[in-house]
């Protein structure tokens, strides 16, 4: 450590010739919240100086905007469909080089080698992957996972961990449950507590929990940045808060805030971004570009206390993007630790596949028959309604009718023969069926159509490893195989994109509603901690009551 | 731990009776610069709700402002004059309930034994000292002090130090000296850069260094800040830079600004106050109140990792104000951990006296005779001009006069014989002497008079315990004794204070300029690191040049 002190003090007087000069750009100073027009000296991948250099090494990047690489606080990689290479190459073009992550969905279905594997995959991979260890597998005791980690599991292995993972389970912790707060056991802990407040968020804070991305008013962010939280702002592909939020970002409470995407599909990260799109949404809504930097930069290194991250300085890693304007737009480069990783849009590395085997042939149902979906109702019964554009149901009495889908979830890591079945209204699925391996948290298979034949027939089509199928009169029109936990694609980023294409326009053909999206309105449907109604493998539930229907 | 988070969680949720409820205060919200009417719940000194309570213990603080605990983030204990109990004792009553503590002038002359005292010493009193392990001792080869620390020594040491202190050799770290670099071997290291620019600041900073407080201008602030610097705005008895930085503290920069006092008599804490100062000083400037009290609470904590600390939230540390009104004007109480350590202005604890006796009897210099002060100097020579209000002086050319004071400094730790004479300008002492153990940063004895014999007289009333001494015609005028190290005072704040006014008093019967502080002007004359010219116990030295004259 020392010599390499050494080394960077001999960069900054001359006396060592920098690996790279960056000359002549405009410089982001998230400190002053300044453009300066200033040259950047690396070397060993660290920022040496910020002034005026001549040297061997110089990119002109004049005229052009240079900034600290961008942090996404709060992901689950497995959303995206793809592994952390695949991700790596999806996000890093958009600057984006570091992410805090949360493994909690492979980790949902194989435990500890779903750990073991989202490491090893994130080994060689350009992008600082700072894992946080799941805090709730399984999120609630109304579904079955394939793994649980208790808080003796967690103590044994958290020094691994850069921290505890968001803590679901607000109830267990404003209640003092030994077994949740023994899960606490690292200083870094992030919460998720939508719409805690007044005493109970006081409670629950005084957990030791840092932060939240499940803020949804300015009210709510203000009261939790008053108490002391940090705030990431998120926009992910379901959900996205960012507008409802920005009322709350002020002068004060900026330093508290940082951005996060929590879910976001592979093609989405594509075509729109990721935390640059919440820099640009941030900006749009009336955030200054620099203050938008500054919180996807700065504050998110912050308050993970990820020193010397986040600026453009002299002692601070060389995570740098080169662009073409504020608003990255048209990124030109990224560098990593000072070696350039993407260029114009483009990643420039590869990784060498990873061992999967551990992580394979999840999913653990027998062949299904249509007459598993078979089910008695009465005239009139409780129905799930999907509201347009968001993650929340309504709990609805029905008449039965042809316009309702049936849903079924079904265990699918122990081969429990437990299955749910409910009917959903708001989808409009005719002649076919859509089944997935993904539903979150526990990532049983979920079913949805209008006849038993074509559901039978999709759940079939996932296979024991797990995917996503259209299918519709015996036939499949679209299937993306998903085999690593039945979560995560072997495929690239862009084909990914493409399969998710295919699927989307067979979900048309399919007269599914574009009101709602046609898988994530399933994903989402098992998670029993949001309201009001959710289907389970364990049957329905009421989240308001808090117990089955 | 686990047990205790659990009884902030029962005490947040009503299920226990918290030790403290603050009513009806207005409480001062450094997250989102705002004042609000909130109660207040502690327990076991940990603030578990900001809400609205009832119960058995309440305090009444209606109308009254409640906020953190403020911090002196860079101060030398000793430079008050009296000990770490008597300074806290002089410091918590103005609202002061941590500080970061640099002891290195006890270090000059004690070495280890004097880091083993201030830590003794403050080991069983109500505030918080975090001491940072003395980088410089001694400050240069120029002078010779009581002791060294070498890199070795601080590397064997440094882990029971919360950080490593100022590190004034910036050419040493510039230059990359290996001895200098080596003793940065801590996460945490305080600067110590006047006007250090460019490329040059760039290599401080490379070498690891975190902090700065001696910036003289709003540029100097920004550029600092600009390159990741946290900034200490300095208001100590001689250093006042509040007014010169002030138009450098803006939204983007508040967050990487807080308050030190360097160095402060205790007189002056106990008129004027300290950090509590610098509130009204920098509000008196421009800034709001919320943003002062900011800077002395949140932003010192949050740049010295000090977490959970300079917030009333849930989850702090119970370190509290209850004032009358935001300037501090009239503190009414002050809670550190949760427990009442003062009240209008008085503290309530006392100290235990702690074991002195292997810093104390620090003077070893024979009796001194008036002709040790003989000296033969050219009708024309070089002076040392005391510039106003200023630390620094100027070289200047003389003629030969009755306006001069000749002065002495005198190596008083080994017993070396070395001695240094010189002369001053801009001093105007009649008739008398001025003797004292204190003269930055080795702490020789530095004496000052218009005839050798009241200067030896004055030597020779320091004793072996050293201390301040004005004499005039044989005669003791005043003596305040500092038997700890020959730089603190064993007895109280308040009595140093009143011993301090009649070395003053005897001052001014000399005829000392009041245009120079009689006794800080000669403390700082051996300290060859402040432009332009200083005299040490081996000679006359230019600071330009850097070499003895």
């Amino acid at each position: 450590m020392m010599n390499n002190v050494k080394t960077y003090i001999d960069t900054a007087m001359l006396k060592t010739e920098p690996d790279l000069i960056l000359k002549g750009g405009n410089v982001v100073d998230v400190f002053c919240g300044e453009i300066k027009k200033a040259d950047v000296i690396i070397k060993d991948g660290i920022i040496c100086g910020v002034g005026s250099y001549c040297g061997k090494n110089e990119v002109d990047v004049t005229g052009k905007y240079v900034m600290p690489g961008l942090v996404d606080a709060h992901v689950h990689i497995e959303s995206s469909m793809v592994s952390p290479a695949e991700f790596a190459k999806a996000v890093m073009p958009h600057g984006i080089t570091t992410v805090i992550a949360d493994p909690h969905e492979i980790t949902n279905v194989c435990g500890t080698d779903g750990l073991k594997y989202m490491k090893d995959a994130s080994k060689n991979i350009p992008l600082d992957v700072n894992f946080m260890l799941p805090s709730c597998v399984p999120a609630t005791p109304f579904e079955h996972s394939g793994a649980a980690l208790t808080a003796e599991d967690t103590k044994n292995i958290a020094e691994d961990f850069y921290g505890i993972a968001e803590m679901m389970n607000y109830p267990g912790v404003v209640n003092g449950n030994a077994e949740t707060l023994g899960k606490l056991c690292l200083d870094m802990i992030d919460g998720h507590a939508p719409l805690l407040s007044g005493n109970e968020l006081d409670a629950y804070i005084s957990a030791g929990i840092k932060t939240d991305h499940e803020c949804t008013s300015s009210d709510e962010l203000s009261e939790k940045v008053s108490k002391g939280m940090y705030i990431l702002l998120r926009e992910g592909t379901l959900s996205r808060d960012i507008d409802k939020l920005i009322k709350g970002v002020n002068s004060h409470t900026l330093r508290r805030c940082a951005f996060c995407t929590d879910d976001r599909f592979a093609g989405e990260i594509i075509s729109d971004g990721s935390i640059d799109h919440c820099i640009r949404k941030t900006v749009s809504l009336g955030l200054s570009n620099t203050d938008a930097i500054i919180m996807a930069t700065l504050n998110a290194c912050e308050m993970y206390g990820m020193k010397c991250k986040g600026a453009v300085a002299p002692s601070y890693i060389a995570d740098i993007i080169v662009s073409d304007d504020l608003l990255l737009n048209n990124i030109l480069q990224v560098y990593k630790n000072g070696v350039l990783v993407c260029e114009n849009g483009k990643a420039l590395f590869s990784c060498e596949p990873c061992d999967t085997s551990h992580v394979t042939k999840t999913v653990h149902i027998p062949e299904i028959t249509p007459d598993f979906f078979a089910d008695e109702t009465d005239d009139t019964f409780t129905a799930i309604e999907l509201v347009p554009e968001s993650i929340i149901t309504k709990k609805v009495t029905v008449k039965k009718d042809n316009q309702m889908t049936k849903v079924c979830v079904i265990e699918r890591h122990k081969n429990l023969g437990t299955k749910g079945i409910a009917y959903v209204t708001n989808y409009g699925i005719t002649n076919g069926a859509v089944a997935a391996t993904i539903g979150h948290d526990s990532h049983n298979v979920i079913v949805a159509g209008d006849n038993d034949s074509d559901m039978a027939f999709a759940v079939n089509t996932l296979g024991e490893d797990g995917g996503i199928a259209v299918v519709s009169e015996g036939k499949v029109l679209a299937f993306m195989p998903l085999p690593i936990a039945g979560l995560i694609s072997l495929d690239s980023a862009e084909n990914v994109t493409l399969q998710h294409n295919e699927l989307e326009t067979a979900a048309k053909k399919l007269n599914i509603t574009d009101k709602v999206d046609p898988f994530l309105s399933l994903f989402f449907l098992p998670l029993p901690v949001i309201p009001e109604i959710r289907i389970t493998d364990s049957g329905l539930f009421d989240v308001t009551d808090f117990k089955f229907i």
